[in-house]
């Protein structure tokens, strides 16, 4: 007599599924496989050069030394083949795949028939299928692809292949796109671990014994190493500039009606988030310029696929881009049309862990040093500190019931991050879900003030072009460690764009080893922030050479600006850009 | 002792309060006033010849001669001092007040005080205080001012000043309009006629035997009087737009987020429109060239005001922006460029009444024989069908309690055309309205498939560029005889910006006197509708002369390219364009 739960059979089965999705001769030798589980005394276990040690100089060539831009010419004008690329990153996929854990639906197949279709049809017609015509992409597995699972880690609803595409699939394949991989999350989507009982846990590339993020970890990591060359993530409280900064790649949240985000897995009621809070969709990608690139393409026909788009105002840009930028930023909101750009550190609830205050530091010294920016530190906005606690609220508003249903279904226990934090609930009243839409709006109203000033005769104007903040208040955490979200929750709140850049890695010197951190904690928010830098509960140098990243933020549905403020900081930062002053 | 409800002192108390607001010398002479109530026995009685009488030749100019532009213009150079301007759009409002009892609140007093300041500031700084420099415009009362109720024609909300202005009062103030008065509405806010206890019924100055619209009726009227250049609305279920069929002006409804909608007046629980449908502020003009000009300027500073907003593309226009105007519309997605309208009739629910089948052949007609253009007859998509029943369910969900308690607090009875169909319900449990968010999404994406073409492997294009549809499926109706709103909600429900233009006035031709109407009902809507053509019930002569509009369309959040539309459609039916045969 068995005394199995229901959904670990499921799970063995699409374990043993997946597994068979990847061909025997790119399963990668057992001595280059990294310890499992991760052995601290080993130390940081970094597989970001595996893929190389195994891959053939020309699928490491196609893999690493190509921008979207530079890859799309390249098969365009067949100097590669879309069925070569194709190959290629779905290799490296496969190779991320074993090191890792970043996938949930391998689609190699599909992507090599759909790449011949392409090249067939590149030969026949003399011209590309589409703007994007064999670009390598993979999406988060919450997007529903035809004849694949949309099972988001949960037993209940493996076994039960989508029947139409998501929107944006849709789009993607329109303008020739090839998906790669479907990839991992965590259970439930609202942790910052993705790590579920069908599939297991997603491993960060970088340091196996930090966290790879979430909700979309898969895509951070299969990014980070490159087995895609451009992940679509989806992000509500953080879901695609958490693991974005985990994995040291850049991610891009637009706005609520600038890319598709209809047709997902539902963890919750259908409708339920257009009576409290929108998730976004948006790309995970190696540098600004390849998210650049992909924009203007996606972005003027989203409202083509999308029943909740608008078109952008970008158009495609030449693809000698890199030329093209300007050094120095646009015409800002400065006297003299400075580019001014606000620092915002702690948002009240959590106090920034040395790293980030450095990186922070480092980047507004950067912009500072930049000609045509100014930079000016603000004072943590009220508004901000409450947004966290609103936006937590909003995102609970349905009790959590439908996907307690699911889990429950199948007797699945709850993963270790959600042990403490997920509990059925109901479905609040109307009024109090009006009460708290009532709430954001007043802080939206705040907000406001952060950007504009009045002249004192009620003409008002920009002050503020762009924000510079943390993605969180702590380095990229050990496994199970991510703690707030207020710092990328309360953006969707407000429906700001914003974008994690990386900006360095993690040195000795940031780790002020033997310091403890003075102050008291603001909330129990930053009690745990402070665990993190506890050297009585944690050796710091967990965190060396991980990558430390700043977010970017603009006002609302002001999407076009993003993309350009994240690539003017990316090279200050980078130093690219035409920087007055040394560091 | 007094059988007296307590509303009744109250409303007597706010009519002495208002008509104490009109200076006495600006008094209607008891001839010039039509009879109250209207007598059928008397006919039309059209009362928009009359301000004329009474004003002065220099009066009668300023109101009467000038655009938008051209009159910023005038006061910008000096040649018109705001306060001559502010004086005369007021007398004419107190004008059309008595002839029509359009305004809730005559606030000539601080206009004037307002317009003496802005001249000061002019002969001072030898600029302008803003853009739009002295320009009398007028709100719907739904909107905050300082020290002024927002009654909305509730007793029980009389008598309490706001302490602030909505974010729109500040942002006109910003560009330095002066406010000349705020305008009535009907009861609730929810009915297209605008009548309620506290301040009457607003009448048609076209025909005071058809109704004024709502539910910014006393803003359709007070523009087209010419008490005011411009007049703010709101639209949920087309209340912008359906004061601007009923009084033949032009009215703008902006998608949500494009102009400031906070800060209003509450109809119900606060919050509560962001669980299910939010109502959007807009422009009603006498011109569509009115309202380019003026959204040039508001639309670009919209979010430095409005919590809501982005800002938009629109940039100020050269004051000559006659003569820049292209004679052919813009490039469009016709297969040689061509601008591709879409001819929507019936919407399922009504079939048309012969003078609406009339106008819209003739816009067609129009349209087809202008240069560029390719014009489509649509059939009834079956999600426009559908959209009012789910609309007209998310405007309920709140269960109306907050708006019968105000009514019941001091006794009032419903208005007539709300006896029927207000009735204090509950608020639905939010999994309701989360099914109704999702009935809305389906819907959407299948309203998508009529904008745009596949090319049979996934590629789209949008085929149309822009819909003409009636706003109503009948003609300015009788006084509390306008019927279903489907054609103007189903637009918000889409969030599709959508605008009213005027083409023609109802001939005795389209009215077709004897021919009964043929076929059956489609529905309970359509059995009222064809009541308003059934010649044993009324006569039909009632229409003559009434003002005959269509309605523009274009996809969600494409506000910029609606203005262009609206305005080259316009020319287009005026004849104004460049027509290649005559119809």
């Amino acid at each position: 007599m068995s005394t199995e739960a229901a959904w670990e059979p499921i799970a063995r089965r699409k374990q043993a599924e997946r597994a068979s999705r990847i061909p025997s001769q790119w399963k990668v030798p057992s001595h280059l496989l990294p310890s499992d589980p991760p052995l601290p005394s080993q130390g940081a276990q970094n597989v970001m050069h595996i893929p190389a040690k195994i891959l053939s100089p020309s699928e490491v060539d196609i893999t690493e030394s190509y921008s979207v831009a530079s890859l799309l010419d390249a098969i365009s004008s067949s100097r590669l083949s879309s069925e070569e690329v194709t190959r290629a990153f779905s290799h490296r996929a496969a190779i991320a795949q074993q090191l890792t854990n970043c996938l949930t639906e391998p689609l190699f197949d599909t992507a090599l028939s759909r790449a011949k279709y392409l090249d067939t049809y590149l030969r026949k017609h003399k011209r590309a299928f589409g703007p994007l015509h064999g670009l390598p992409v993979s999406v988060k597995d919450t997007f529903n692809v035809i004849g694949v699972d949309t099972s988001i880690g949960l037993a209940s609803l493996c076994h039960q292949p989508a029947k139409q595409n998501s929107p944006f699939i849709d789009l993607l394949l329109s303008l020739g796109c090839v998906i790669i991989a479907k990839t991992n999350i965590p259970q439930t989507l609202a942790s910052l671990d993705s790590v579920n009982n069908v599939f297991g846990r997603t491993m960060n590339p970088i340091n196996r014994l930090c966290t790879a993020g979430g909700s979309s970890g898969g895509e951070g990591v299969l990014v980070a190493m490159k087995g895609s060359m451009v992940g679509i993530g989806t992000d509500i409280g953080g879901s695609i500039r958490v693991p974005a900064m985990c994995n040291g790649v850049y991610g891009f949240k637009p706005s609520n009606g600038r890319l598709p985000y209809g047709g997902q897995a539902l963890t919750g009621v259908e409708g339920m988030s257009r009576t409290s809070v929108q998730a976004v969709a948006g790309p995970i990608a190696r540098s600004v310029e390849d998210i650049d690139v992909f924009l203007r393409e996606v972005g003027p026909r989203a409202h083509l696929f999308g029943e909740d788009c608008m078109p952008w105002t970008l158009t495609p840009s030449s693809r000698d881009a890199k030329q093209q930028r300007r050094p120095t930023p646009p015409h800002g909101s400065g006297k003299n049309g400075e580019f001014v750009v606000g620092v915002l550190r702690s948002d009240g609830n959590c106090a920034l862990l040395p790293p980030i205050d450095n990186v922070l530091t480092d980047v507004a010294g950067r912009l500072a040093g930049t000609p045509n920016v100014k930079v000016v530190e603000i004072p943590c906005p009220k508004a901000w500190t409450k947004s966290q606690s609103v936006m937590s609220k909003l995102m609970g508003v349905d009790g959590g019931v439908t996907m307690a249903d699911m889990i429950d279904k199948t007797g699945e226990p709850l993963v270790p991050w959600m042990k403490t934090r997920f509990r059925k609930g109901k479905p609040q009243p109307l009024t109090r879900v009006a009460e708290l839409q009532a709430l954001r709006a007043e802080l939206e109203r705040e907000m406001l003030r952060v950007w504009i000033e009045d002249d004192g005769e009620g003409r008002r104007r920009q002050k503020i072009d762009a924000l510079v903040c943390p993605v969180a208040p702590h380095p990229v955490p050990p496994i199970e460690g991510y703690n707030a979200v207020g710092m990328t929750s309360s953006w969707v709140l407000f429906d700001y764009p914003a974008g994690t850049v990386p900006v360095r890695n993690c040195t000795e010197e940031d780790l002020q080893l033997g310091t403890p951190q003075p102050g008291k904690p603001l909330s129990s928010w930053d009690e745990k922030t402070r665990e993190l830098w506890d050297e009585n509960k944690l050796d710091r140098r967990i965190y060396l050479d991980t990558p430390l990243s700043v977010q970017i933020v603009v006002p609302r549905l002001q999407d076009e600006k993003l993309v350009e403020v994240m690539g003017w900081v990316d090279r200050a930062c980078k130093g690219q850009a035409d920087v007055k002053s040394k560091l």
